[in-house]
């Protein structure tokens, strides 16, 4: 069996997707659009930065495409909103193709809009398909992860998720997603903003709540920078004294008052160490830990192409990683 | 929602099971069977040491129990094999009820008996319920944990558990199951009549083969004796210099002649370090540590009461780890 897939979106992320299914076995490229007029007509090869041509061309027209395409599911990587997306949704499932989409409020939407979630589960099952949001962060690290971590205990009191990354490491829009580089002042505008900011915190609190049947009664998402307390540098960016190397970021879910979720990230300059730690209190308490860390960008493409096969798979409606099989890697035989 | 439990097979397992079923909200004791005459009659009170009575009386006919009972869903836990159960499957799939069991062998049947997971899964589907094998191993340390782990991978080469534990803080039978005390000889002797052995290393293995799409040419599953190489002691049982501390067993999952596929268990008295680690070669490569471990226990009934409401929620026929929902753990509300 091989899958064949529209990718839909030529992003960062988008490309790390194409780039898995281009070299994976068991995987194929359908077609690849984009609305970026620079990429429009040029060879998924080019995109790639490879010498070969493939033969498909970038196309700009998303129903164009949707038309004329022998495809089994649509990557989805546009945006990070429900509302930015719904337009995408609707015209890939009016097609009647399942989708798999990075979008980080797509992971678990009844967080943030239960009307849209319940209009994509309608589109969804009268399209025959499934619909799944996920990445490693939201859709793994911070959710899926400690979810399954959960079910060697008899009780959880209270779980702790912390995810440090050197960010020094990274590409150079992540980097810049995160502020490095910045005055303290214009980070904390950029926050305001929203410019900054890790989107999914919430929706992995509110999927955790779910799994263990917890009514929170908030959930909070703050961001901070973390300021440099020496110089420091990537291939891209210096950073003084003073300066922002990154940002913090806690999401809190709370249950009675009592913190009992709790999500912390930190991805900066010169973060000594990179790991995703999971720790339970409960019977038993359990203290788990990925040294090294889960990287972000090859693996937020990994979770996706891993979730294809899942979700053609899966009963037609809306799914979140919660209510899938256990995610596997796959060889493609 | 409460999730009424009929218990077959009071050993230790089974008795973990009860207490939590007992315990814990969102679940409630249906009946508990035993064959057993020195339980028969017993008080689920008194199985359990507990000062008060619950009213339930342990029972020593099976197809009574299923006669009489209001019951949501059957833990089974009578023995390891595939052979040992099938006629208590048998008796509780004609009363058309769900079964979650702790039978090893059945937590990947395939590997064993493809004929007997056939008809498991014939009677299952006529029945219109689930039957899922499982436990945290196997069922949840060597296969579901590391096969939801290589989800972030792009590629896997191969991959290795270890399972290190101090069976000097576990239970006597325990103690006693791993060989602590025997003369060399009288562990490979018993090894050899399968008196000791952990059961489950090849279920797991081929479990992870068929997530990732590997065809394997063959499995092997081996137990040496851990000898002491000074004198140790556990609450109750004192092994002298030269003596057996424990089992070491490896199972192995060969393609192409090369070892991919790599479990490694340590039970024995005095290990200095209990810990479960993944180790992942691939791309990424990834190391995951559970420190100080995931103990056997608790752990074995957590999993399986956690997976009640899995079972009672899947389709009909045979269910494993790797079909199912990712598990977690459920507070009952």
């Amino acid at each position: 069996m091989t899958i064949r897939v529209m990718h839909v979106g030529l992003g960062p992320i988008g490309v790390g997707v194409l780039r898995q299914v281009m070299a994976r076995p068991g995987f194929e490229i359908a077609a690849a659009v984009d609305i970026d007029p620079d990429k429009v007509g040029l060879d998924v090869g080019e995109i790639l930065g490879l010498e070969a041509k493939t033969g498909i061309a970038v196309q700009g027209d998303l129903e164009a495409a949707l038309a004329s395409h022998d495809t089994d599911v649509v990557a989805l990587c546009t945006g990070s909103t429900l509302p930015g997306i719904k337009s995408q949704l609707e015209s890939i499932l009016g097609a009647g193709l399942p989708i798999v989409s990075t979008t980080e409020e797509l992971s678990f939407p009844q967080f943030s809009n239960e009307t849209l979630t319940a209009e994509i589960d309608q589109m969804a099952r009268e399209a025959g398909v499934a619909v799944v949001g996920t990445g490693v962060n939201p859709g793994f690290a911070m959710d899926t992860l400690p979810i399954v971590l959960s079910a060697a205990c008899e009780r959880v009191d209270s779980i702790t998720v912390d995810r440090i990354q050197d960010a020094s490491v990274r590409r150079l829009p992540f980097q810049k997603k995160i502020g490095a580089g910045l005055e303290p002042d214009d980070f904390r505008q950029k926050a305001d903003r929203l410019e900054i900011r890790h989107v999914g915190l919430a929706e992995s609190i509110a999927m955790i709540a779910a799994a263990f049947g917890w009514k929170l009664d908030q959930i909070t998402d703050v961001i901070e920078p973390k300021i440099a307390d020496e110089p420091v540098a990537s291939n891209f960016i210096s950073v003084e004294k003073g300066q922002v190397a990154g940002l913090i970021q806690d999401g809190v879910g709370f249950r009675d008052g009592e913190p009992i979720i709790q999500l912390h990230m930190e991805a900066y300059l010169g973060a000594p160490e990179s790991y995703d730690a999971v720790r339970i209190e409960g019977s038993p308490a359990m203290y788990s830990k990925i040294e090294g860390g889960i990287p972000g960008d090859i693996t937020t493409a990994s979770v996706t192409v891993n979730t294809l096969p899942r979700a053609l798979a899966a009963p037609p409606g809306l799914q979140t990683m919660r209510d899938l099989p256990i995610p596997s890697w796959w060889s493609g035989s």
